[in-house]
């Protein structure tokens, strides 16, 4: 494949041809890019639509929100790859997604479509999506770079964020999808990063993922993101999506002929383009046929895999496939099993929960009341009353609850994170009658769950989970599949205790992210706040004892083993998790992060060795002085457990890490200088010279030596009344860097 | 007075003599600035010491921490006077005070020099310092100008804030002294704003300080903040302080020879000092005799103002001034009433509470043991065996507790909020033997009270008061004055849940002011948090009762005019504050804030008339669009109590305020051009060119027409394929901003 000659066939690559595909210039193919990311959202109808019409029938898999409950990176990968013959199938090139963001608030209308509040498992489960689908030769879109954390005036909000957070947090992920899984593409997003533009951003485009993380491959806009063609192109991006007409064409050719605009960024743009449709081209296969009900099988099991079992007082869980079970709520006859806008994909089929209960429980007499309206409309009163009267007079209760609709959707942010009251006093009547209660939640993001607790001893978070919600519920309640899924964001106890609530949103186009690196978990663990269930949380219908952890280095990485042992009556699925502390750093540190984590399935009574591996780039700090990451020498703390506070067993390495040599300089302080041995006595002796003594300590009633540690080394010249000179300080400095 | 004429002489005029004064050029005198602000460290000795040496005896008023609990700006004032006078005999021309920063944290080093955490309460106390000693022909130095809110490498560290909370709580207070009270000086403190040194800082002190607050006097720096020189003089500093041996005057003509500086920035600096010096020979008064008696007695009335009264269970005090009385604690001995620094004034005499006890009541046998030592040594343990067993003797235990040494002194910041555990230990134990438990607090900061709450029935807070401590603390005990104070700041229940908790210190030169607005009780409120004792707390030993408040609009201002009747059976000072909250605001707003007080004495059973005037200043929100201060149209709620948490009456008033029109431009989203009512049918049409359709909002799950209202106008050329021109925007524009 060869660039076309003309300046403007190279800027005509950098645009669309219209809504969801490339334009053909000379031999370079046109390909196409689809939204998804948990099924293909492929139009019905032909090129010339606009991209919002109904979509054909695709396999809907779980969102990331549920997905993600899995903490199981070989799952995803599976699934990327069943999407990714759906892809072929479909005659697309590129799905839209996976999307990475970071949870910032349980508000963000769109964390349905992220995996996490937590950068690692983020950027390991957004891996191996990119993995999957790519291996079956379709690309990913890794989205939406970076800091799109609400949907709040999306296209012009400035993140406001600082450098630790932006590493530590917002980019971790994205560093490791892009560096691990080299997706083909990367989607820059709508909001601006710190003022500029993502879509127009060379710190993000240019400078972090090419430069920093050797990104090869194209960036294209969230679609309609671009503003200024030109400095989008000038900052690193290679395709404006949607077409507009050629008008963003013709201001690049415009651009380069006036000299504004070097034609190396055109020409990069074009290149990228044109290696992205050459990869679609070299990985398309001919006449793949889409497994319908092997993927609606995969679909069902990644489901099974996702929900987290809460809680489940007096094992009112698994139920019995007997007796009477009273199934209550519409959402268990009109499930919620996605979200709406961009992701919103037209299924294949689906397995609605109280058929599949009854499918499961063929003995069982299993009624069914609505018992409210998903609308919340007025004739709740008598639904409850119809619920209650047949969870008073069954064996068991399931309630199928779940938030207002529009509460997952994209372009609108939540409100708040209660579910209806109508469906809470519901739940506390059907308590009132029936003490086996089982709650299932169908829900876009974190829950205020204390209400739950108060009233159900059994609770599901089914998240959203694709087609085979019914199905895959079924399987948990009857234990066909035992729940091993764990919460990858935090239930929080109210609203106002998360850490965004006071600057959520911004206002006037900035977003200030005050909570710095204190993002989910790690602001309620550094704030010791109480929470209704833990990052992740989640049990098992039998239960797993932790050996005592032990440490080694290998390489960069410290690894984790330990046994883990099926101490119950039932085969299940542990993740184990591994928490990083640094109690002595001399850094910001958050309390814990999570650093690693690791499946094992385990027959009753079985016992497995498990390895975590706990990566370097996990260890490390982003260092605002040096631009760069850190691994800090020392002992690192790592608790390996069940949840993020359910931490069984504690252990620490010694890491030699990287001794750091700042070189001293006219501003660093008295004690800074200090420290270095050449330079101690002779800034000791520059000391006397101003009036910093012992009795001065008196005078003042305070510790003059104390205060003097902060004292910049330059103010000694003021200090001392000029006795001490410029050039005196740089023969010092000179003396301690040398030594 | 005339300016000399060589420019050497005028760049002269902008450094000190030596440590604590200016030089004369020609006619132009010298002048002393001496350390302040509650009493005045004139140095023992001549001119050639530098600054640190024991100090001549000058009365200790209370400092900051203390003084501004009594919330009365009158006291304040004439605290001013007496200092002016003491000034005036001292032959000292500027007292460098007052300090009025926010206290951001409770373990700021120096919030004891600090009146509170709210902007009102420091800039009304600041104001009124600023008047009494100017009033007196003495200049003030609002100081630490500005963000200089911790000690920890204060020298380099930025204060990295956002512009709401810069002006609506950091720079408040010192807008309202510099407006209302025009200090002859203002101090430029250590610390960067914004990447930025203070005292470098033309936004500082340039376009606020001079542009938009009008100012007229010196700006001098903290004692050794300036670096450069000549980028100080650039950006407004007038003033270096102290003598650097003549380095920076060289500087500034070197760089004015070079034209790197203008010589206009010298003249004015050049000008400012010479008009200060003539302000100081004009307000000298010859033979002023300090009237140390009489400066007591006014300190020890402050004192008393200050102390507020945190419980009183069971009326346990007053105290009868009969029977048997142990007091306990070394501080009671030793007493602790000012802090460590710049502002330890050496006191003209010291009341020590044990004696002043022992003189309120001589009729009572009142023990002292000292039941713990001021280091915390070892002895500790028989030291409060003996307390517990003269408490246990005793009618009545008055305990004299405090955090440790160290613990307010200037430089270093605090790392906890507890009372040391011996003396809590102690606190217990005396409990547990003496039912009638008094304790009194001293302390710079606010202190973690809990445990003090659960063991004490009575509780007083003396924070620092100065050199009258001991008779002011009697006087409360035995009811020769009732406690009328309130808190400044908040007692909160854990050190954990205050709001600079995760950044306080920050890191590598930068701290991020992440909690933006929500400093203080406006945080507690917001997360809607339990505080131990909420900010504007206190008691009295009689009661209040208030009528329903009324409000009227008086000009800019509002009025809330109210009935407070003394319905106890004993004279007493009330402190009656009004809240603003604007819950229908489209700003991101505080829950609520301080907008005025008042001070009102009532005999047993009389009744007043109260208004507490609320300025618009106090109602307005810095707009960041505009760059300034504008009062929102709507419903203001007054509420007005006895404290944030104990408001007694509310009411509403309706404000035109500031109807704003802000240009629609290209970026406008399309709510907001349809928000105009010739726009909104010209975007309309525009819109049906886009695929944004009903049929698209069944086809993506979502409603999106709510989603499309936060798309920039813009975004309609890409969304219509190029359909919709720049053009026809511009034009829908233009029409709609001229209607």
């Amino acid at each position: 494949m060869t660039l076309p000659d003309s300046l403007a066939d190279r800027a005509a690559l950098g645009s669309g041809r219209d809504f969801w595909s490339t334009k053909v210039v000379g031999d370079i193919p046109s390909i196409s890019l689809i939204d998804g990311p948990h099924g293909v959202r492929k139009q019905a109808t032909g090129g010339d639509n606009l991209g919002i019409a109904a979509s054909l029938p695709a396999t809907c898999f779980p969102p990331a929100v549920g997905l993600g409950q899995s903490w199981d990176p070989r799952l995803v990968e599976r699934v990327g790859r069943a999407l990714g013959d759906e892809c072929q199938a479909a005659d697309v090139q590129v799905l839209l997604g996976p999307g990475i963001n970071i949870k910032r608030s349980p508000l963000g209308g769109r964390n349905f479509e992220y995996f996490s509040e937590d950068p690692l498992v983020s950027g390991m489960l957004g891996s191996a999506w990119v993995r999957g689908i790519q291996s079956r030769g379709v690309g990913a879109s890794l989205k939406h770079f970076a800091l799109y954390n609400q949907e709040a005036d999306r296209m012009r909000t400035s993140s406001d964020v600082d450098p630790r957070p932006l590493r530590e947090i917002y980019l971790r992920g994205f560093r490791r999808a892009v560096t691990e899984a080299k997706p083909w593409t990367v989607m820059s997003s709508y909001n601006r990063v710190n003022g500029v533009r993502a879509s127009e951003n060379p710190f993000l485009l240019t400078q972090i993922l090419r430069d920093e993380w050797g990104f090869d491959g194209v960036v294209v806009c969230d679609w309609g993101a671009v503003v200024d063609r030109v400095a989008a192109v000038r900052a690193g991006l290679d395709l404006q999506m949607p077409d507009d007409g050629g008008a963003g064409d013709a201001d690049v050719v415009r651009a380069v002929e006036a000299g504004t605009l070097d034609q190396a960024a055109v020409d990069r743009a074009a290149t990228a383009v044109a290696a992205l449709a050459e990869r679609g081209r070299a990985g398309h296969r001919d006449g793949v046929v889409v497994d319908v009900d092997a993927h609606h099988e995969l679909a069902r099991e990644a489901a099974g895999k996702s929900i987290v079992l809460l809680r489940n007082e007096g094992s009112v869980l698994p139920l019995a496939a007997g007796g009477s079970i009273a199934v209550i709520g519409e959402f268990a006859r009109t499930p919620r099993y996605q979200g709406g806008g961009s992701s919103n994909v037209n299924p294949t089929r689906l397995d609605v929960p109280v058929d599949s209960i009854r499918e499961a429980a063929p003995g069982a007499s299993v009624s069914f009341s609505p018992g409210f309206t998903i609308d919340g409309s007025d004739s709740e009163a008598i639904l409850a009353e119809e619920a209650v009267a047949a969870a008073a007079a069954a064996d068991a209760a399931v309630l199928f609850l779940g938030p207002d609709a529009g509460q997952q959707t994209e372009g609108i942010d939540r409100t708040e994170i209660d579910l209806p009251a109508g469906q809470l006093a519901l739940l506390a009547a059907v308590a009132a009658v029936q003490p086996r209660v089982v709650v299932v939640l169908s829900h876009g993001g974190a829950l205020r769950l204390a209400p739950v607790v108060a009233s159900a001893p059994a609770i599901l978070d089914a998240a959203l989970l694709g087609q085979a919600v019914g199905s895959a519920v079924a399987d948990v309640l009857f234990g066909a599949v035992n729940p091993s899924g764990k919460l990858t964001e935090t239930a929080p106890v109210r609203l106002e205790d998360t850490p965004a609530y006071l600057d959520y949103l911004g206002e006037y186009q900035h977003v200030r992210y005050g909570e710095g690196m204190f993002v989910g978990y790690r602001w309620y663990d550094a704030r010791d706040l109480d929470v209704t269930f833990p990052f992740g949380h989640g049990l098992s219908y039998t239960t797993f004892a932790y050996s005592p952890v032990s440490l080694s280095v290998e390489g960069d990485d410290v690894l984790a083993a330990l046994t883990i042992t099926n101490s119950g009556s039932r085969a299940g699925r542990e993740v184990v998790q591994a928490y990083v502390s640094v109690p002595g750093s001399k850094q910001v540190r958050v309390r814990r992060s999570l650093g690693g984590f690791a499946s094992v399935e385990l027959e009753a009574g079985e016992s497995r060795d498990v390895v975590v591996r706990i990566e370097r780039s996990e260890l490390e700090y982003w260092d605002i002085r040096l631009d760069r990451f850190v691994l800090e020498p020392g002992d690192y703390g790592i608790s390996v457990g069940s949840s993020s506070r359910d931490l069984r067993t504690h252990a620490v390495v010694h890491l030699e890490g990287e001794h750091l040599r700042i070189p001293l300089d006219i501003e660093s302080t008295l004690s800074e200088v200090m420290a270095n041995p050449v330079g101690a006595p002779l800034v000791k002796a520059a000391m006397r010279e101003t009036p910093f003594s012992d009795e001065g300590s008196e005078a003042l009633g305070m510790d003059l030596d104390r205060m003097m540690q902060s004292i910049p080394l330059e103010r000694l010249i003021t200090f001392s009344g000029g006795k001490v000179t410029r050039d005196h300080l740089e023969d010092i400095l000179d003396k301690a860097n040398a030594s």
